[in-house]
């Protein structure tokens, strides 16, 4: 089977140019459209019991969480407003007691957070696995839609918080799922392994901090973390026609990802890097206007941490580690990959 | 599990009355929903492999032209312009050669013919099934939307065409994957085999004609039969609190089913009343604006078939055969009945 990459290029060739009234097609984080009196942006995500999450570690109310919060983020990724969302349900023989009032309880709890109401989809049958695909529709906030494609050479290039805490519960949960937990990490430094978990299971959606450097006016690209910062930066890359290069020294890894590093006896910077699930934003600004970009984050409760910076296209993609460049390429979390 | 109904009105008491914005929440084809600027309709319906469709008999194409046809009659049959489609497909390995091509070539025409875009979604991975969900967005036409809710005691019930066609589709293919064709049906009138089987893959959504009929003035009620006749007058007598008669003598049969019943040996009436599929639209009018409806199908190449009335709730949903009132319960093609 071809790759995520490779299908979604696949598409976007037959679909073609964007009609009238499409301002931003497949692509992006979402899309942006223009109705007859209003723009909007509408944007899906699915996951898939086995392929995205196990009931064994995840329970429905955090399924219901996660498959709302990764749309919401699709959404504030653009810097829009989330309003409202269709949720279309695979159901199997098997679910557990109670499974649609909790799975429900968490999609709802985390809409109504973010102003974004529950209006309707489908329920089907599937047999072997449950699946759930939300589809949302929200407007633009105070500023314009920002996409991935305004990156400018030039700009500084950053992220909202620092990485790898859910690639870091990722790993520490299929190592408990498949019995390889190191002798003595149970047990141990339960802070960091339940702040990692929670991060991978329980993921914050950055709507706010999205609308609020999408108003500032200084931000040029964005988009959400879900594939890995290596794979977001080769996006941002590719659809600005621009280089990136990020100091690896200057990516931020998350103190609860370096903890579990030492638990699990691993480098934590790969999750940081191309863990992937941290919905954190990636984004591009003016170096010049880095004041309004701090004020706006500070709004949000969040912090600037700049990692790299975008240049000429023919630089490439690259990542700079102990003074030498190496190319970087998407290597992220590729969901479609087994 | 339990029946589709049955979960349907648990997430609806779960997500509770309508919030702002949105005038028509879960339980009719499409939300309505009021966007700063605009009013919005949106759907969503999922297809999966060997619940709602073999690949033994449907083609790619037929799969993207029936994922995309069945959105758009969700839009169509409150009166509404489809415009944009977000796409989630659930990919397994094994699909034949070409096969996302021909399922988006199925997609984008269909699409085309009634002005919508695909404009996104997601692609993920589905070990066992393939499967294909649709998000549509649309805006009503020239009059507002028309609800399931709005049918009035006195209103004549009406459907757009003859029905049945589809469910004798659907028999005769599945009579044929399980090698179980009656002696000397193989062959026999292959043109009301090829009519039916055609209804089944490759319904037409009617949109035109919803638009027409909302416009018109006089439709108070009105649905697509995606589900079979019986359920859907179900569904009109539930949410617009009245009962309904139909008729039994008045339900119009498509010539092709009784053709297909005569082949099988089978009655097709079945296949009208609940075969589900047909795409073609219930609604209920005012009986003194009938020339107006009349017009507006015409307009739309169609013909009026009156097949009951909308009567006061006490009386229930009732089919009258030969003289005899009988009580009608949905009794149609529940997807998710295992």
């Amino acid at each position: 089977m071809p790759g995520e990459f490779e299908i979604i290029e696949r598409i976007r060739r037959q679909v073609g140019p964007p009609g009238p009234g499409v301002l931003q097609g497949i692509g992006d984080d979402a899309a942006v459209l223009e109705a007859p009196g209003a723009t909007l942006l509408a944007s899906s995500d699915a996951l898939v019991e086995g392929i995205h999450f196990h009931l064994s570690y995840m329970s429905p109310r955090q399924v219901g969480r996660k498959a709302m919060a990764v749309n919401l983020s699709d959404v504030g990724s653009m810097g829009g407003r989330p309003l409202f969302a269709l949720v279309t349900l695979g159901l199997r023989r098997g679910l557990p007691e109670g499974f649609l009032d909790e799975l429900y309880a968490g999609l709802l709890e985390m809409g109504r957070t973010h102003g974004t109401q529950v209006v309707g989809g489908d329920t089907v049958t599937s047999p072997e696995r449950f699946f759930i695909d939300v589809a949302i529709l929200g407007v633009p906030g105070e500023g314009p839609p920002v996409l991935r494609s305004g990156a400018r050479v030039g700009d500084r290039v950053a992220v909202t918080a620092p990485l790898g805490a859910s690639g870091a519960g990722l790993a520490w949960l299929l190592a408990e799922r498949e019995e390889r937990l190191p002798a003595g990490a149970r047990g141990a430094a339960q802070e960091a392994v339940l702040a990692c978990v929670r991060a991978h299971l329980e993921p914050t959606p950055r709507v706010q901090a999205g609308q609020a450097l999408a108003a500032c006016g200084a931000v040029h690209a964005m988009m959400d973390i879900s594939d890995g910062l290596a794979s977001e930066v080769n996006h941002v890359a590719r659809e600005s026609g621009v280089g990136i290069r990020v100091r690896g020294g200057d990516v931020p890894v998350a103190p609860e990802a370096s903890e579990m590093g030492r638990l699990l006896d691993a480098d934590p910077f790969p999750w940081a890097l191309s863990g992937g699930e941290d919905y954190e934003l990636l984004f591009t600004y003016n170096p010049a206007a880095e004041d309004r970009v701090q004020a706006a984050l500070a709004g949000a409760g969040l912090r600037l941490h700049v990692l790299g910076e975008v240049t000429r296209r023919e630089e490439g993609v690259t990542l700079e580690r102990e003074g030498q460049l190496h190319p970087l390429p998407p290597a992220g979390y590729v969901h479609l990959q087994d």
